[in-house]
């Protein structure tokens, strides 16, 4: 670890300068109480890990036992990678490339007993939406119920009795063949459960989304699984409040973030948002971001002055997992691929309603009519002047 | 600085003991881009400081120049105290003696052109909700519009021309001399303009306060003062993302949290709350906590299941700015009284809210529509089964 281009993660260069006796404080004040204790994970998980070149860490929130509920824990896995082959190759080859590696962290996930898993956003493919370019990105897009990637995630999904989240570029062959941005569900009987589209679609720096998919129509699903009740707020969806929020009252207890997103937009908010949800709604949030560089065939502009280029800068990874007290896991490295392994015994999300009350003291039908009063083309804002 | 209670805060020990080459990245993944330009405060705020045994900071936020709007310069003062004499002193004694402490903080910010001046939660008394005794602490209570505290600061406004957030126990004589947790907002003319009741009261710990006072009536006002459009969100309702949400929606450009909060509660939550809020609603705010411990006459037990006790614990400072791109200022100690003085251009507002969109991509109608279908009494959250 040194340089700029180079610097591998926070958490590292805390532990790596900081003294013992005052780490045990920065790292209570910056990241929670001590709940990020350490699990062992298999020899096999981390013979595939270390064979595959990817870095795996394993995690525990721990919570207070009940009288009347036994615990419930969960293994969480959230994955970060790179692509595989280049962008410039045909489709088939590109996909097919991500789906061999993909298949290979799956497989460390299972042995380390993980009941619940998340991919990236749009993991089947490059994030080209940079370019505007409609060929040959359009053509990642498939069937959400029936597409090679959620054939391939079936199988092993009931291979590992494991849910497995796969959010995708989605082809709506039975509404005009329309794209959306789509976390498809599946359960650990190798069944697609339903499926969520993003709610907010950004139009900011590369992110040329709009150009591809409108906003979401699916609301704000929870997903009632075997191992818990899970929502996913894809990428752009972090940065509105009122979103996780839907998910926590529709009685979420675990909140997938599956997002792409680059260091120079946001990598200080990235830290902030996913957490500051998970604390706000009594929660688990899981981020989760991409890595590497992506290098396109054609030249595109970012709307910043700057001339035209063929990658917009590499994602930053330093995918995390924050419990509904505030305390999170240290993030994966910003550049490596990697699995992140938790548990967690989802019982902690009421008792942390219990303590801190937040869905009692919400309010929400006074924020219901605040909301809509500020919908309507003649809201007048509350402002007071001397 | 050393060992636990004696811990000063994150920001000195990050500039103690990392390598200048890391430390630039360490900083801006942790607090964005490097906006925190320190600036030079006159020698008369340091030398009241000095003299008065408190910290003062000053740094500053700079926006882009733009072609039709001239830059909208302004110095926002925070301070956090602990309070001075015994609590077993009469009300008045208690009273006047911060007062003493508060007018020098005051000049020492108008000595280097504060405009705007927010004060801690319940500035005028002891945190004393966690006794649920109601004497003498209710006598604490003013009215808004022409108590004691309110004429004190009143006359330090004009003098200074400075706008000044006064959070105190109101005493509503008009309707059946109830208590309310209330911030006064006096104009820089000495002219209370207005003020603004907590909407989120808290029902955790030793806070108490629902024994005392009811969700706020007053909705969610932006006061438009010569300086600026500022709103207030009263300690606990930072815990609440739509709460931030309408100052935003009624137009705010910098939201105060005047809080009152201990270590063990929620120290690892007040580095992302009212920073997320800066991000999710493109504004500034202000982030403010009391110091000290403060020692009651009687024992009080927690509701923790340990034994009564006369004290909670040290609230630990740590007060802090956040600009609408996430990028913050070091926060003030965790222990010592404290100024803390941020210039900022308002106008980075509108051009975050340009650059991020998020009020253009808030969908507000679906959530109006999503937060009163969820608070009916027969609502069915959005669950999907297998």
């Amino acid at each position: 670890m040194a340089a700029k281009g180079n610097f591998f993660s926070v958490e590292e260069c805390l532990e790596k300068y900081i003294p013992p006796e005052e780490l045990g404080e920065v790292k209570r004040i910056l990241y929670g109480r001590e709940k990020d204790k350490i699990i062992e994970l298999s020899a096999e998980t981390l013979k595939i890990a270390s064979e595959n070149d990817f870095e795996v860490k394993g995690y525990r929130f721990e919570a207070e036992r009940e009288d009347t509920r036994p615990s419930r824990i969960v293994r969480v896995g959230a994955v970060q990678n790179s692509i595989v082959a280049k962008t410039t190759e045909p489709v088939d080859v590109q996909r097919n490339a991500i789906f061999q590696k993909i298949e290979k962290i799956i497989k460390a996930a299972a042995s380390s007993g993980v009941n619940v898993l998340c991919l990236q956003e749009a993991w089947t493919m490059p994030f080209a939406f940079c370019t505007r370019e409609k060929t040959p990105w359009c053509e990642f897009a498939e069937s959400a119920e029936d597409g090679c990637s959620t054939k391939f995630l079936k199988n092993l999904a009931r291979q590992h009795n494991m849910v497995i989240i796969s959010p995708i570029l989605e082809r709506d062959e039975d509404h005009g063949d329309i794209l959306w941005n789509t976390a498809v569900v599946i359960s650990n009987s190798g069944q697609v459960m339903g499926k969520h589209r993003k709610n907010h679609i950004p139009r900011v720096g590369d992110f040329n989304e709009s150009t591809y998919y409108m906003e979401g129509n699916t609301g704000h699903p929870v997903f009632e699984t075997t191992f818990g009740r899970i929502a996913i707020n894809i990428c752009y969806g972090r940065h509105h409040p009122q979103n996780w929020m839907m998910f926590g009252v529709n009685g979420a207890e675990i909140v997938f973030n599956p997002s792409a997103t680059v260091g120079g937009l946001s990598e200080p908010l990235w830290a902030i948002e996913a957490r500051n949800a998970a604390i706000a709604n009594s929660y688990f949030t899981v981020a989760i971001n991409r890595v590497g560089t992506e290098e396109f065939p054609n030249a595109f502009s970012s709307g910043d002055k700057k001339p035209p280029h063929k990658d917009f800068g590499p994602f930053y990874g330093s995918s995390y997992v924050t419990a509904p007290d505030g305390a999170r896991t240290p993030g994966l490295s910003r550049s490596r691929d990697g699995l992140l392994i938790t548990e967690m015994d989802l019982n902690l999300c009421r008792q942390v309603k219990d303590w801190w009350g937040f869905r009692l003291t919400q309010r929400l039908p006074l924020y219901a009519e605040s909301f809509a009063e500020a919908s309507k083309l003649d809201f007048k804002p509350q402002i007071v002047k001397e």
